[in-house]
């Protein structure tokens, strides 16, 4: 029995019918990656100030510790980038991110957010002030936006900014409970710094938004500063190694010139010069949308890379077979691979339009304006879709382990725990969706009714649309052979998204509110994330030869992740197709038959295709997924090493004895 | 701003249209048991043993508090029975199961799986030995079934019992790892007894599966017993409160008079009778599904009940409306709501049948075995529906929550991580759907092909299938009037169903496995207990005039969740319809526009409908659900309350001020 998972296993490994070594190189994003990621994770593997050594078990840590072990990451990190430089330690903060989520996070909000704000909205004295300070980590920040009350909702934000002209200050405060800064991470116990959003008034007048740069904490005895009030959120259901907290002002007092002025200016005298575009004040968020497409791969292919291995080496059922040939488990983990397949690619496209827009390097405001539109609906989507679709992914990896994935020692529950910030932080998925919806049925509108389009410096994501009329014009799909799937595939969801869109369209025409038409709205955001993973990759994958410089093994799996993608997209949504008469019940049959029998051709492959994503062991951290599949011993030995788990109970004599060691009346 | 919340709050409960207090009273069961109920709250309200008092917080719990706090309830449990009666005992413990679902599951393997055993399985003598003990708490039983290799498949069980006739004892073994007794709850830190299903081997011979009563620890030292192996399964997702531990046996001797022996024999020279049918031996398994119900409306009661006050009472969006007022919330609260009347609903009819089967005690066995088929149907898909729609309702109310679910101290966090276990624990959902499944088939193929069907001693939840013939013969539906909804719709439940059912039963005829048409098969089983719920409660409700002591407001607003719940089903089952060709494009879509204006109609009844599910503040803990809707100001002061919350960082000098007391080089 111990001997046949590990057989099980390598059976399964030699079983794909690509290079798996290609592949991983490949999702590495070439060979110069991989080796640089390879030699990261072994490095850090055995660094007790990067990852949690044995028998000590990250996965059993109380708040406190977490809190403590992944600021003692960070200061290791910029040990490292003083003394062995900054590339090295990037490389192993990205080996260390895919460790701990909590890390990634904890580092994402100076590193990233607090850092962006004050390099696309400060002015060039301003970065020179701050920049240098905060990639030594001299400065500590966070990103101060979320209120108690009302989220993120900028509208109704409360925190006022007051400008004193008498001292040339500013002074921030909170007037009311819900007007708290809430959620912020990095302030319950790190910060020194803060970027705060702000209602601003000058003179008495209300002048909208801006960020201020506000101290929190003394830098040499860590108390807080005057009027700063904080506390930590306490504890949450993932991210117990992100120190969140709350932050209430009381008069604090910041000078002028830590308004950030890249985009506004206000002189001595308080004259007041707002944004070209009051968008440009939250263009931070775009990127940090965008960033999520790695935080998907990193923490969603990890469960499906443990739902996978458990699946080939545990048998069970009438025939004691493997797990993973039940249909109830391919036809789900399948299309959960190529998921990742699809979202790691679309990463490429992405980066390269941001690249565009920046120049490779700032942002110039006015492309930032004329392209946000697109940039903002297929980022708002993807979170929509990414977020809501991994959360499946997640259940289904869960249940795929059975009981086991109840272990906190199997990963699985962290990852969960974890994830569940995706869908309701950095903007409410809902909200995101019928956006992304709304500036869809916008151009949709404009193509219909004026014929035009926007140039872009791309191809956009909405590129469809311009072909709108000819399929409004074709509601019925005409299934030609449902088997030469690529391109009856796109243009079957490609249309389909246009009728749909077209149909809210019109129902908003005949009166009906956004809100009237929410679900439906929200659904359509999603598909059009969906249909624009396909059309990606399709291009990418959808000839007989491979790209230049890819591997013909790599090319052919990647083309069956593609139609898989494109199949399962189209089933996900095929209900919208059937009530707008576009689906028949035979198409709907016929393809997921198709469907099925693609993910039962691609069964074998499972384990090349997760080996691929190339999660060591120590990061999984899931004994139940062991790479050798060698499981249950190894199980049971993480269980022997927790603490409390053998010996005498310690409130036997207390609650136990008492009642056990009575004698029963006669 | 912070006025504006209890206004809402107190607005939304004025709008209820029926009596709050007769429903509360109705969902409590009656007068007496909603006295009894609210009377057992007051009482454990206070009571430090039951009940965490503030400041300190059960969410916040670690590992060693949650396991020690709740022996301590069992503990105090046990001393009110022996002080103050059982009857008191009896209300005072369920109200702390819903107060914490750790205690429930911990007090339930003692209490019932433990003592149902050796209740149903066990002769006179061994009842007479064991159950004063058991009842009167100076033996804690637990329930060892599953083993770490194959789980609860009793098939490929691992522990063999062995007996020795030279001493009259069986020697009980745990061959391999795999056959590791695992997750047994209560064995971890105090179970004295177990009861163990192993394989049977008498004189050489293979004899199937028994129950042993097997001492695991001494009763007066808490010592583990000779031979016997166990530790704690240490940090799970949920349950902390439940020391599952794993187990393992090595040459364990225990005597004859411990195998349990109603429905077999084995004499002092090794003859040995086996069980009229093997099925006897598993028959605890119907009534601790059954008793899911109780822990559904429980759980997920509370999780809606959060969700639904947060919704009302939260504004958020343009015109800064209540976000319940969003189609996103009530069309999704809102069927969650009546799920829950209707399992409630569902309860009764079930205690009653299984009433029947026990003559209101002791199950006769053939009378168990005529009705298993249908027990175990329904139980099994009941399991199955419950389990995963309760997933999703969970999802629902956590989003619906926004990033204020994250925070452990509201609730749903717990809920969910108590909840996996249902999903996955006590029979696989997949499996269990299968079952039911497999089983309608094979009514549906009796009545089809030989007109046959057996006779039961209640009306049976497959009873629609007494109509297949007719339901097969009309496969397109034609709507007459979908708003005169209610008898309709059943028709159009029972129909498609019938239909799905035996396009199944087509395919495995035409040489598809059940594999092959899993998915389909999982669905059918789902789609069977969804209809069961609406025809059941559509012959409570369904008639213009109440039932006799029905208030008549109460009969109204559970006609409207009835009908509710039905085109729900329907709803949720529709692609089914469609691909079957049953269901039109604008069936559903007039379904699904009857079903959201049937939502908006209910809108402003969900704080009634909730209000009446009776859960105190105290059970529901999260800030964010207070009853009297003052949330935001309790909800920072939870926060001041937790440990390290507020404070100079403990690891500041070591990790920060080395990084920011820096000065920047000139």
């Amino acid at each position: 029995m111990s001997l046949q998972a590990p057989k099980d296993m390598a059976e399964e490994r030699a079983a794909a019918d690509f290079s798996i070594d290609k592949l991983s190189r490949f999702w590495a994003g070439g060979d110069e990656q991989y080796e640089r990621r390879e030699k990261a994770y072994a490095y850090i593997k055995t660094d007790p100030e990067l990852v949690v050594q044995p028998p000590r078990n990250i996965l059993e840590f109380t708040r406190d510790e977490w809190r403590e072990f992944s600021m003692g990451q960070i200061f290791r990190i910029a040990q490292i980038a003083m003394k062995e430089g900054r590339d090295w330690a990037y490389d192993v903060g990205i080996a260390t991110n895919v460790y701990s989520e909590s890390f990634s996070m904890r580092f994402f909000v100076h590193d990233s957010l607090f850092r962006n704000v004050v390099k696309m909205l400060g002015n060039k004295e301003q970065q020179a002030q701050w920049l240098d300070d905060v990639e030594n980590f001299r400065v500590y920040g966070c990103f101060a936006m979320t209120e108690l009350g009302h989220s993120s909702a900028l509208r109704d934000i409360e925190t006022v900014a007051t400008y004193d002209q008498a001292t040339d200050e500013f002074v921030i405060d909170s007037p009311t409970v819900t007007s708290t800064k809430w959620w912020i991470g990095g302030s319950g116990q790190t910060s020194t710094h803060a970027v705060v959003i702000s209602q601003t008034v000058i003179h008495g007048k209300h002048r909208g938004h801006n960020w201020f740069v506000v101290q929190l904490r003394d830098k040499f005895n860590g108390e807080l500063m005057p009027g700063i009030r904080i506390g930590d959120i306490g504890k949450k259901v993932g991210h117990d190694g992100v120190d969140n907290g709350w932050i209430q002002f009381r008069g604090v007092r910041v000078p002028r010139s830590q308004m950030l002025q890249k985009w506004v200016t206000l002189d001595r005298h308080g004259n007041y010069t707002p944004a070209p575009n009051p968008a440009v004040m939250y263009a931070t968020l775009i990127p940090e949308r965008l960033s999520l497409i790695t935080v998907t791969t990193q923490m969603i292919g990890q469960a499906i890379t443990i739902a996978t291995r458990y699946g080939v080496v545990r048998r069970q059922g009438n025939k004691n077979q493997q797990i993973m040939d039940y249909q109830s488990h391919y036809a789900e983990i399948l299309p959960a691979i190529s998921f990742m397949y699809m979202v790691k690619s679309a990463a490429s496209t992405l980066d390269h339009q941001f690249d565009i827009l920046t120049g490779g390097g700032e942002m110039d405001p006015m492309d930032y304006l004329n392209h946000m539109g697109d940039m903002h609906a297929i980022s708002a989507c993807l979170k929509g879709l990414t977020g809501w679709y991994s959360s499946e992914i997640l259940e289904t990896c869960r249940r795929a382990c059975g009981g086991h994935a109840y272990s906190a020692y199997n990963g699985i529950g962290q990852i969960i725990g974890d994830w569940g910030v995706m869908t309701t932080g950095g903007g409410d998925n809902v909200v995101l969706l019928q956006q992304t919806a709304r500036i869809l049925i916008f151009r949709l509108t404009q193509k219909l009714e004026m014929d035009e389009y926007p140039e872009l410096k791309f191809k956009s994501s909405t590129h469809y649309l311009l072909r709108a009329k000819e399929y409004l014009a074709t509601p019925h799909w005409a299934v030609r052979d449902v088997k030469a799937v690529t391109k009856d595939l796109k243009l079957m969801e490609d249309a389909l998204f246009a009728i749909l869109l077209n149909s809210i369209r019109e129902a908003m025409n005949n009166g009906k509110t956004l809100n009237d038409v929410l679900l439906d709205a929200v659904r359509a955001g999603e598909m059009h994330c969906a249909a624009f993973l396909y059309s990606d990759a399709v291009e990418k994958f959808g000839n007989a030869q491979p790209a230049p410089g890819v591997d013909p093994s790599v090319h052919s799996i990647m083309q069956r992740m593609t139609i898989l993608w494109g199949m399962k997209a189209l089933l996900r949504y095929s209900d919208q197709g059937f009530k707008e008469n576009f689906l028949s019940a035979e198409q709907v049959k016929s393809l997921e038959e198709l469907f099925i029998e693609t993910c039962k051709g691609l069964r074998k492959q499972v384990i090349g295709l997760t080996d691929s994503f190339g999660f060591p062991d120590f990061v999984l951290k899931a004994p139940i997924a062991k790479y050798d599949g060698d499981i249950y011993q190894p199980y049971l030995e993480t269980l022997l090493q927790a603490p409390n788990s053998v010996g005498k109970t310690p409130y036997f004599d207390k609650y136990i004895k008492p009642l056990t060691e009575r004698v029963a009346p006669k």
